[in-house]
């Protein structure tokens, strides 16, 4: 049977380790282990920015961020760029939409083209070419959003549930507190589990699928946790205790005098200062967990649903995540920066063809990065593959046992522009950028304004603790890199609006459109 | 008085040194050095590509080609791409043409945003935001353009006047040839010099500028010669002979075994095969230096007009070129590689304000390039300078006297998928693409695909015949170049769709955003 669906599922915020699959010792992911059983799974799997924004264009354009342009989580995706959601169009198909996508309009281009009206046009713009079954992005209130609505359909009172119910605790005297506040996360969400945004979302998608019927349908299942605020409800918030997680990745080399600078402003941020106590880390950290736990059971139901449906046999599922979250690692809160425990994220290929049989629970360690996505899903449809803008590659022929020459590196960019950091560097507002190039062996940042560059040597300190950046000895393997990343900057695709075999028809064609230069 | 319009002229195909200002020996250029006179010379100019789509397209956008993505003559500029029509419409102002601009609508895009249709929007997009006083493109037939109508209403009983009359020549047994052969411009266009293309387009200027009164205007005078076919009407077709034309420049080492191999299948294409011969060259260059010196004269009557109506008193103008022209040197015709005689242009700079008299009938030896129009121009009238969108720099400061830190380098692009010499080298389609850069000492070109670069010590080998490409002992200079490269894209402005101050404004401000993410 050949590939009629596609469900890509995306957690927000969710580590790489953090799964039973990836070697967690005591946090169990077993509907998601189960995928790995069902499909491969990449262990080298990179985001093409360590922020959900940016990352997200390029989960869904196919393309880098030097090339879609969306930055960082303010900065709309521009109407000039194609996206996943176009691509189906072009066949006949929509890309349906539960959960969370962070694509804002780009106001000024549709008000340059005469866009931003109220028609269907309009709104699929606004919506990055998405068709909403529901749309919740979470981590900031939504009172009028339908999750909302919903919400006080159930009882929840309240002109904004979220901020009362979801993401709100109560102690042990009825005091309602807030999950912004972190040291709240031991106490479980005011809201039931049932009625919780993991929930609510797994219950759209379930609804959408049943709805199709056995019409094919694309579908992006969204989460919107373990992001912040980290409020689980109960019983996740108290599954794990702190001895049921990871041990603390952060080494007194970092807080030195050689730190890099923006790594060192982004240790004196508030979240990394709240994030720097023994007593936080042994509270959100467990909270963070339980939040994993509930996607994993909720995706269980998922799963069930294909299985009741059969789509088990015509339905390619991509799981995955937008970027990491530090917990404390590297003496840091929240996300941006390059380490691995931000820019590597869990990735899961299920391939319902018997193609894929050969590979069904296996790793596959070759470096795969988020604009691979939308290729594979192009791949698995049978769709135009469009070269001329996708920067990615299909994954398929790897499930299927094909040895095709592949990568030797990834790439992730930082646009820190919107940082307090760069204020307090006193760098005025313009471009802040840096990339990473990372290999098997390397890690590589290049950050422009004449900031020193960083290197990490991932063999001998695979924990990321000691910045050679400065180091006189290893110039070579800076310039090395370099080239590396002055060569990916030489293969984006900017010619965007002219596709291969229109190129190929105008080659050399001057004669034929009238056209005779050079006779003699 | 203060800057109220702006004369952009722009002639097309006009080699740096077919100037008597930039030292020519025998042509004459009065009305050209009569500009240099009251304004400021650069003699070191550069284009951002040595074409017409993609160098007009940084001219009228002020973004590099990598940025704009407008790579060769047939790609269209994406819709998503902001010009210098649409900025001076911000401010209330409309951007006037008489002449060829090379834009081409971006059809994928306008059927993605339902703008392919009839509407005002539509044809101003078509336009690349220009209003059309009149477009005449040249160098292909438009039997139904303006031009041709008016052409037939003078006579020329033609269904394609143009090819029949403008850029056809008559021998002495009246047989009609076509100029397309190059062997026929040593005999006159049969069209009469006042309705030649040269004319035509001065003509339509002239009437929009008397038409527009003291109402201030921003006019883009876009000559489409000396560029091929080389026809030029009598008197021009005769005023020089091959003893009054430059040397040509060519060196048997840049035939020999180790030429770049782009470069030499560059020279296996007809039109380098045409201009191999001294016959060629002595035909050619006479007729392009009288295609050089009509340009000038009709330069005359709008110099005169400018008098008249009083507009050098409230006037910019700028006047360049998109491109030089082989016309034999490096045993190369046409254009597009990397010798100066094609990336660099003329380029003089009126400011009518007092604080620019110190600098008139200067020379300003600082390197200027074409994405330095559109910021000249919005400063100039006092427009938003759109930082995140402009890659160029204001060149009204340099005139003013003052000292900015000023580039060292610049840039220039190639796509050559379009070629024969791609397919001949059995390439697919694909990206083909290279990058100089050129500092006052060297220059440097940067091929993707494994090709090798090239380089040039223009201090020891000014006329770039010795490429030092594959000189081991010169690898640190390449390896500057390189890293000049790299910092070149690392400035490239993709955040397109915001604002600088809208970043400021955005910066380290979530919690007014009602986002608390962080706080124990």
């Amino acid at each position: 049977m050949s590939i009629r669906n596609v469900l890509f599922v995306m957690c927000d915020q969710l580590r790489w380790d953090h799964l039973s699959c990836a070697g967690h010792p005591h946090l169990r992911t077993p509907n998601i282990d189960a995928l790995a059983r069902r499909g491969v799974r990449f262990p080298n799997a990179f985001v093409q920015s360590g922020i959900c924004g940016p990352s997200r264009m390029s989960f869904y354009t196919g393309r880098y961020v030097a090339s879609h342009g969306a930055t960082h989580n303010r900065v709309p995706l521009s109407v000039g760029e194609v996206t996943l959601g176009w691509h189906l169009r072009e066949s006949g198909r929509t890309l349906a939409l539960a959960g969370k996508t962070h694509v804002l309009p780009d106001a000024h281009g549709m008000r340059r083209l005469l866009l931003d009206g109220q028609h269907d046009l309009a709104a699929l713009l606004r919506e990055g070419w998405f068709t909403l079954v529901d749309r919740h992005d979470g981590h900031h209130a939504e009172p009028d959003s339908a999750y909302a609505h919903w919400l006080r359909a159930r009882g929840y009172d309240s002109p904004d549930p979220w901020t009362d119910y979801v993401i709100a605790v109560e102690d042990a005297e009825g005091r309602v507190l807030s999950g912004w506040k972190m040291r709240n996360l031991r106490l479980p969400a005011r809201v039931r589990e049932e009625h919780s945004e993991t929930a609510y979302t797994t219950d759209r998608a379930l609804d959408f699928m049943a709805r199709q019927g056995d019409a094919p349908w694309v579908l992006h299942l969204s989460y919107v946790k373990p992001h912040w605020p980290y409020v689980a409800p109960a019983p996740y918030h108290a599954l794990y205790r702190p001895e049921h997680c990871l041990p603390v990745r952060r080494h007194p080399a970092e807080r030195g005098e050689g730190a890099h600078p923006v790594f060192r402003e982004f240790q004196n941020e508030e979240v990394a200062e709240s994030f720097r106590s023994e007593e936080a880390i042994a509270t959100i950290r467990p909270a963070y967990q339980g939040l994993v736990r509930q996607v994993d059971d909720h995706l269980g139901r998922v799963w069930e649903a294909m299985e009741r449906l059969g789509r088990w046999r015509d339905t390619l599922v991509i799981f995955t995540s937008d970027h990491g979250d530090y917990l404390g690692d590297h003496w840091l809160g929240e996300k941006e920066l390059f380490h691995d425990c931000i820019q590597k994220v869990p990735f899961l290929l299920y391939d319902p063809t018997a193609a894929a049989d050969a590979t069904r629970g296996t790793e596959d360690p070759r470096l795969v990065e988020a604009v691979d996505v939308v290729p594979t899903i192009l791949d698995a449809l049978g769709c135009d593959p469009a070269p001329h803008l996708i920067e990615g590659r299909s994954l398929l022929p790897l499930l299927r046992g094909e040895a095709p020459a592949w990568r030797e590196a990834v790439f992730s960019e930082l646009d820190w522009t919107f940082r307090g950091a760069r204020r307090r560097l006193g760098l005025p507002v313009g471009q802040h950028y840096a990339w990473m190039v990372r290999t098997g062996r390397w890690k590589y940042v290049h950050w422009t304004g004449g900031l020193r560059p960083q290197l990490f040597d991932l063999a001998a300190d695979p924990q990321e603790f000691h910045d050679l950046g400065a180091e006189s000895s290893l110039e070579g393997v800076r310039e090395e890199m370099r080239r590396r990343l002055l060569a990916w900057f030489c293969g984006l695709k900017n010619r965007t609006t002219l596709t291969w075999p229109e190129a190929e028809f105008r080659t050399d064609r001057h004669k034929a459109a009238g056209v005779f230069y050079g006779e003699w």
